[in-house]
């Protein structure tokens, strides 16, 4: 939602029950990666996404450009962001993944360039450096912080899978310390509430759920790692839903480069109805209400 | 350095030995804040800048853009970014200060943004992904990766400060648990080296340097929170300082809203000057060689 109008959870859910998807699309838009012939345009960047938008809008109820993607194109990049913005329907939910954190001060900017000079329901925000770099975001209203929890990349294993409080006494046990990513989730939820913050889990790391939905059963959850990283979409759903819901799956690069020739945009539709058929049956199975 | 030569570790200390300064200007660049009579100008955040470095390059070895303040404005941010840099001269050390990090096909992109679009020297990354989120930085020759380590604002002490590993076994009685910003420099620093890793650590943290030098006694160390943030310079660079100086601490606000008149430049050299006298006096009396 890229207007003066927010999203609301309510709102989110009502779209996801309309729409029978609980999918987000990534527009990881890479313009060596792009169909030769948008390269005759002005700028290809938003003429893919236009079309991939136009071809998947009814299919999904979030896009997510990862701004990396933009940001390496120089200026010329986040005006393509920016048009991007504006072709996307005033009820799809809109999350910049830019994974920012910074002290206040800084991090006031951050929320000002998503939140205000690009109107984006939602950012990714990295929780390393605590409460005072995730709160100027949290100060917008109707706005959303999404914070990476437990990522879907091979890299989690070096600090989010860590202990991280000391071993409590051994009275019971069999005990379990406590992760870093469990510590995250804990610590920041007392930051915001289930209508300004979600998290990032990843879909490749399941057998996780139950520990996130012990601490955190009622926030929305953004899930990559479907499709190209290897996470299984009905694995993920068994675990991760609530009775809102409560996750949104994100699927990019197998999505938007499903095809690479003129009717790259039909491909993407088609990659996203297969996605989306099999989230309205999970929907019917899981039962959401 | 902005051109398509790289500075070294050794080039850095002779620029430090030359200059008698291990000084870095935070470019915190704020339209809201600075000198009312630059609004006249076309592009007023350029001009600040470079009558900021014109005023001061004398004085510091390094330049540090908070990329926040530039994005904040759109396109038109990046470009006074991008012009910034054409003003910094070749002998000086340039930091991008986006604390970016993403999976590694991601991490790719803002390398690229930084280390390609445009020419930093370094760039500041987040830690909490891990290795595959901070190696697309390193893999860029002569360039640098200055990594979150222990920041200088409160919300230090939610993770970064939390034990990260359980407790050793209490056979030798006094054993502490490992912090997790001790974790991330030992691990971290597996996954560069000296001559293409540096850490943040916050100078509001001074009690903590003792454990950074046992784990990287050669590491340059870039230290904000001087200044504005109650940092003690002569403190940390007592704690701090390695025989190849291997400290480089930032100032910003205190220095570039150090006037906010015409003479905003002349009260920014003073400012300046006196941080570079007192580290001038610091390198004598500790005796970097």
């Amino acid at each position: 939602m890229h207007n003066n109008e927010q999203m609301t959870k309510q709102e989110l859910f009502n779209n996801i029950l309309k729409k029978k998807s609980f999918l987000c699309i990534g527009l990881d838009t890479d313009i060596a990666k792009i169909p030769q012939h948008l390269l005759k345009y002005d700028d290809p960047v938003f003429e893919f996404n236009k079309q991939i938008i136009d071809a998947t809008k009814d299919l999904c109820i979030a896009y997510k450009p990862n701004i990396a993607f933009y940001e390496s194109l120089g200026a010329k990049g986040w005006e393509s962001l920016e048009k991007t913005l504006t072709c996307i329907p005033d009820d799809i939910f809109t999350i910049a993944d830019a994974k920012r954190g910074d002290i206040g001060n800084s991090s006031e900017h951050y929320a000002k360039t998503f939140f205000e000079t690009y109107n984006f329901d939602a950012v990714t925000v990295a929780p390393y450096m605590g409460h005072d770099s995730v709160k100027p975001f949290l100060n917008y209203k109707d706005k959303w912080v999404i914070l990476l929890a437990l990522t879907s990349n091979e890299g989690a294993l070096d600090f989010q899978l860590s202990p991280s409080t000391p071993l409590p006494p051994k009275t019971s046990g069999e005990q379990e310390p406590r992760l870093l990513f469990e510590e995250v989730l804990i610590k920041s939820s007392r930051w915001g509430n289930t209508g300004n913050m979600m998290y990032v889990i990843g879909a490749t790391r399941a057998e996780m759920f139950k520990k996130v939905r012990e601490i955190v059963p009622d926030h929305f959850l953004l899930i990559p790692g479907i499709g190209t990283q290897g996470g299984n979409l009905s694995e993920v759903s068994g675990f991760g839903m609530n009775k809102h819901c409560g996750i949104i799956v994100n699927a990019s690069r197998s999505i938007i480069y499903a095809g690479d020739g003129q009717d790259f945009a039909g491909k993407a539709r088609q990659e996203a109805q297969k996605i989306q058929a099999e989230m309205e049956t999970l929907i019917s199975v899981i039962g959401i209400q």
